[in-house]
């Protein structure tokens, strides 16, 4: 069995199970999914903010560190929208690790020539622009809309007409051909937006289950060359993180 | 089961089995390959050329058709680095089509920050390079290398040394995080690479393998909204193109 | 005398009749217009989509074939709007080879600072943004509408209200210096839309004469160092693409 | 007086003194230097991986809370090249706010055209590119080069031929205008390098202080529009980041 | 004392006193302020066109030739937004020169992610998209708006409500975190704006002055290494330079 | 017959009359070619930096100026290879105004998918880079080198090899598929380095007058919407910018 991590950064346990259930619903037989979150303290309520990213990063790194100490896994997934601490995930391990904005643009792309993010606050918009670029989407990305709907409402599954709307709104002024949904917490949404909006609608926690099983099937890691090497040069620098965070 | 049906847009059998087997090999139970190629005449010996090109897209055009006829596949892959057809296959299907470029460089991108593409002959690194830049990895791909060996010459698996040589130019000098095969016929020498490098190398067919299944899984498939609708406003253009080649 | 060849890769002998006179209209004294389009069957009816593309790439190749055996030609102009088959033109002869799309963004480039592309259907924006981004355009083109018009549709000269409301648009909100015709359909409407606009209305089948003929006198041609070197490692490659489409 | 607190977020206090002294040497008559770091084990000894900026960007934001919990700054400084923290920083104050990083390329951008940048280690370089493109610095940057010495063995200045190798030959050959010095424990080598170069050679260090301090003057800050608006729709978020850090 | 002398190349003597004052309200208690313009005759009364810019340019080389006569001074603002001579006058001297569209920028930059420009007429805009691709801010730049107020109409500082509704669309459409004005005629308006708006407005003659000054305290000039090395190869460039405009 | 005016901004009539018989052997049979130069005294006798951009910048502007007031031409060509005044020249007139670097990237462009520049001095790069980005040539170039010859150094005719060895460079070793001479004293040398080189070798001076006469007959000229257009708002401007330079 290929075993999934997927790491929720905030300290969330109804998206954490949420997430769970996506990725179960995508993976394939030979795939075990795990689904993990911080202790209350130990991480952000909700990832809303470059503060709640740095904080996120934080924890991310710990939970792999501890995962990494109880045996590890053959893929590691970042399943909140900013991609914190995907950099540092990277040098802890030799497997594939993938942040959900990553997955779900990847495939996003795949579908077509252009995509449209839809996600929640307008605060988080610049952060996503930075991953687009960083990823290679600058020109496959033709809309990034903000609902206005914070991170935790999305438990409460209100407002699916406000996020059709933005989808709407990115599929017929903007042109995208397909939706990424900007949060972990709209997971459970996808369904319903594909059968609204007519276009593949792309929910990065099942993307990137299948991306990373597909990695681990293929053997195929984390280059570590040099940027992601593994650390070695100063005494137990993962457990130095972990531990200023866990403290 | 996910029926994946990869076309070798050249008439090598030899080739086309050797695609199936690289497909095989990393694919998950629910995971049914199917690999073809055009007869003899109906495409060419081997793409190296923008020629070559013109003719490769037709067969995979004709190829797609023909497999739809016959019930149809969960998703298609274009077995040739050079993606020819891509576009076009896309217009006649709703599955995921992918090209084994596209798949190579996409998974490449998820392994670390870059990586080099190490090809066949000199003349078809212009096509290479407009691919990095439609799929938006001008900044990853970090190096575009030409062994000077012809597609059919692999067949012998002569050279590995050569091929060695370039990739590990592309590591050592131009600093790539990991290597792209830039040809189907390389796909037996993965494992091989990936033990004389240390680095990730990545295959386009077992790289694509992953991708179509994982989106046929999560129910994505190709963008029907505008440029890959399907064709109706004049009569049976898929078929009218298949006709002109096969005629 | 210098001989422009244009290739009009559909079937319609209305338009390439059309295409022969707007050349003509704009030739040097030195220079010689021959059109040519494929046999009905040996050709798409128009090219609107990546399947028609595919088709009228390969109609290119055997036209150019067929020229060259007859004695060649000076120059030559795919005259349709995608540039089906320059690339694997350019393989073939040692005379300069350039489509409408190119000649006319060029051309639109040198009369201002920006340009907008008015175009038939919307399903053919990808390939029109394909190409701005490959000749360098993507700073330039600030517009690229589609009027809804098919490509036949044009040889009743109807709707000039409809791309003379989309040219004011590119004109007055996007701020583009000069229009670009995205249609060798549309090359009898310059003069008129020329008067509506007050901006310079390029017609791509007229700069392509202009372009070639000049570098005929120049004496520069096809560089055939290595991607559009001649082919001669296998056997006959020219005269096999035309084969698999003509048969 | 302008009070400018420059955070060091490694341990070092020798590198802690060798900032405030850099920083004291340029400032103008008004301008009041504050220098900072955490306490051990409240952040990384150094700065070379992205586990150590994760650690560090948590460092820097909570010595940005101490410091406006005891009256705050006119501006703030993140002494560290990777400037890691500086859109969480960006939150919690309405003054300025700017990594090294960001200020030497500024201000290296104004000496000429283009600028090479001369690091610590190979790994870090990665995280650098990063920022020359969040920056805007991508047509600008002509090199960026790691010497190979650690970030704490600047502390002995040894290898001073070391560095001035990699900036000749970002000079030389690689045609930079000026140099970037890619770590502020080389602040203290500005004077030593002009001197054996002939061309600026920019100390972020240096140039943070006179961009901050012209900024205070000018009465411009942070923008506090969207992205970098103060946190309140949950409860007293930057305290908690900085708590999960301190405790 | 640091000598900054801004150069008004339009003769303006209105403009210039504003200019004076701008600038002085800013600079450090070490920085003495001069601006000078040309005399009637030796400048374009405003700078509008591309034509202006011509005339600029040779009336800020003929100052910078004249201040140097008569002893120099530590760094040069040409204080007109198409920073028209700043490459020639980088060659004519060793310290700093900057314009007040490239100061205006950086300091903007510094303030968030992105910025607007607000400037006079329309036909500027193309000199100001070159600036703003020539000084890296491509991504950071996402609004530029002309009000259609002449550079002279400012003088009388009406319509201020027309460029408060320009900046308001910048910010608010646009998601502008910050306004650059376009003109030095808009030095005095900052303040103003800046009340109505609450974000930064940045005035280029402003940000100039502090970054010259902070450039000059660390020692850092123009870069001499090629491209603006003083020019020695033919007779007395910069005296013909200036002659051929003074005559 | 169609008048083509190029304007050589400096004043050597030796480089003058070469430009003249460069154009002459190129124009078709409708064509007439004039060249003209500024007296000694009001122009540089050579562009080799910005400062001799500015002076040749209004050279171009006084000259246009009075050909206009002798009844004009159809068409304008900037004969140096820095394209000074290029953008003050459209808004003189309503026909065709290009430069030369203009022409010859234009042109090198559509012989296939690369050219390197081979130039005078280095400190001449900058303003070739600038002139590569603005007309969208940066993927295009893929070398840029400077021979160290002085522009007046070429009215002799040495130094061949020289310019040889670095055009063999760029092909070989940079993959340049064309050569663009960068300066218009090399153009006598066109035929010799084709024959050397065996690659498409582009001097702007015969690009030029193709391209300025090919839309002349398409009644293609300047954009006069905008930025381009005409200047009534003050008194004379176009003359009052020759006035200051003749004077």
């Amino acid at each position: 069995m290929i075993r999934v991590t997927l790491i929720n950064p905030n300290t969330s346990r109804v998206m954490t199970e949420k997430i769970a259930r996506a990725a179960h619903d995508v993976a394939a037989p030979d795939v075990e999914i795990v689904a993990v979150c911080p202790e209350p303290g130990d991480g952000p309520p909700a990832v809303e903010s470059h503060l709640d990213e740095v904080r996120a990063a934080a924890a991310v790194v710990s939970m792999i560190v501890r995962d990494q100490e109880s045996g590890g896994s053959d893929a590691y997934v970042v399943a909140c929208f900013g991609d914190p601490g995907v950099d540092a995930a990277r040098e802890l391990v030799e497997v594939p690790v993938i942040g959900i904005a990553e997955a779900a643009m990847h495939v996003a792309a795949l579908t077509g020539r252009s995509f449209g993010i839809v996600t929640t606050l307008s605060r988080t918009l610049g952060r996503a622009r930075d991953l687009v670029r960083r990823y290679g989407f600058d020109e496959a990305c033709v809309a990034a809309h903000a609902t206005g709907i914070p991170v935790l409402a999305l438990e409460e599954q209100a407002d699916v007409d406000e996020i059709v709307a933005w989808c709407e709104r990115a599929v017929r002024v903007d042109g995208a051909d397909a939706i990424v949904l900007g949060c972990a917490g709209m997971a459970d949404l996808c369904a319903t937006l594909t059968g609204e909006l007519g276009v593949p609608v792309v929910d990065g926690v099942a993307a990137s289950v299948g991306l990373v099983s597909g990695m681990a099937r293929m053997g195929v890691g984390t280059s570590k060359r040099d940027e992601y090497a593994a650390i070695g040069t100063r005494e137990t620098p993962a457990t130095r993180v972990a531990d200023s965070v866990m403290a």
